[in-house]
């Protein structure tokens, strides 16, 4: 049997009771670690799991899935994914793989922040899509973003954002030159994310997401050094939230006012935010 | 402190470990029985906590949170909500109330069916808003739920359809009579909904949700006899997916071809399938 593990959000503790006697009791343990990561180590992990962990790479999962799939017909793999095993695409793949090779498959679910972000207190009947923006650089700077941002701005519904983590990246040179050098990780800030939308606005220039829109950002959801803020995507690409992962939701134009109260609680400014609500949003709601 | 902890979907062991130590320790124990229900029953809870629970209505949360948070500045109570704490809007107005009274609120996030619905192999990031269905009687039956379905139809998005329950209602007679004699449970069936979505489409006439769309029905998601089928409303309207809890998601004309691989697998009939996709979705993916 082929288990896919989700392990939640934060630490090590937030496995599920079921997920955490699989794990245990599992011939092989993989973690997936290039999607998104728990904000703890590898080595805490083991320790916890009592058990050594294989670190699947991308390069592992997508092309030596049969590696990771050996002899789970007669014996348990167990392969962990941070959040829940459905977050990323990649694993329905290694699902399939595993379909192909008559395999079963059973799902133990966990916590994601595509639901856990009803904790910023907007209500999750009011997101649309759910978006991705990638790390801009000087020559590619993707808009396509802004397209499903427009789309859910249209009927007035709120957009969270997953922000792009940089695991066991190669530099063009490195990758030029087949030398297996690692940059060092990097995942991108919710103040890095605000500057690009607002920086693809300013190409667009359709109203999608200027300085004035409001957002919330939030930072280790699930732990207990969680941070949210609301602002203006002009203060959020100011703002320090410390170390990842981080996360961000624009704002929608049905935004309830009991959603309104709640954020308005971890506002960056009171008076500005309250400003810009009358001004952009009350008429809305 | 109030401890938000989410249970997970399907039995005693899909609470987190983060989550069970906190139930084990806190003062007294609420179960909100009523958004939502796990397929084992509280009795079962209880020994698995070794702790007595409280269950907690409607009726209760929302008119005597108060008493719920009696002594929280002091000591610590859990309320336990089925999926995520955040799935339904009840439970931040119980926030809200904590708040007030300056009691400190911490979530243990869980698996919800908002992101654990990606097991169907429709990917999360195709998902427009989700939707409730409510089940209609001889004089009511609310078609709000077609606007927010067409809203998403038009962007090509699946649509999640949480699917009503009714625990601890009152008949219309008992309630005028103020008798407080409770109907027995019932949880809407994905051939409900099926049935109920077709009606509407008879009405309105938009071509959002007809005979031929096709859908994803699920139930218990998350439990070891979890059941996914794929076919058009017509044939959702007509099948039996056994014991609650039920869920239906609509397809989007954006569906990827390897979402259609993955979903044909439990195609109801893989011909009818095959020839509806073709006419009705092909030519959008």
């Amino acid at each position: 049997m082929l288990y896919l593990i989700g392990l939640g959000l934060a630490d090590e503790t937030d496995v599920t009771v079921k997920g955490l006697e699989l794990i245990k009791k599992a011939e092989r343990v993989y973690l997936e670690a290039y999607t998104s990561i728990l904000l703890v180590d590898t080595k805490r992990l083991e320790a916890y799991y009592d058990r050594p962990i294989i670190v699947a790479d991308r390069e592992m999962v997508e092309s030596s899935s049969d590696e990771i799939l050996a002899e789970a017909d007669t014996s348990d793999i167990a392969f962990l994914v941070v959040g829940d095993p459905f977050g990323a695409t990649t694993h329905t793949d290694l699902v399939l793989r595993a379909r192909a090779l008559k395999i079963p498959v059973q799902s133990i679910h966990n916590a994601s922040i595509m639901s856990a972000v009803g904790a910023t207190g907007l209500q999750l009947y009011n997101f649309g899509q759910t978006v991705s923006m990638v790390f801009f650089t000087d020559t590619w700077k993707p808009a396509s973003f802004y397209d499903r941002l427009k789309e859910n701005h249209q009927i007035g519904l709120h957009s969270l954002i997953l922000l792009d983590i940089k695991v066991k990246e190669q530099s063009l040179a490195n990758l030029a030159r087949g030398r297996k050098v690692y940059e060092p990780p990097r995942y991108m800030t919710v103040a890095q994310c605000a500057s690009q939308m607002l920086e693809t606005e300013e190409g667009k220039g359709e109203g999608i997401c200027g300085a004035q829109a409001l957002a919330v950002g939030v930072a280790r959801l699930g732990a207990t050094d969680q941070k949210m803020v609301a602002g203006t995507l002009k203060q959020l690409s100011e703002i320090d939230l410390g170390p990842p992962l981080h996360s961000l939701v624009l704002l929608g134009g049905r935004t309830h006012y009991l959603e309104r109260d709640y954020i308005r609680e971890f506002a960056i400014d009171v008076a500005i935010f309250d400003t810009v609500w009358r001004e952009f949003y009350a008429g809305e709601s």
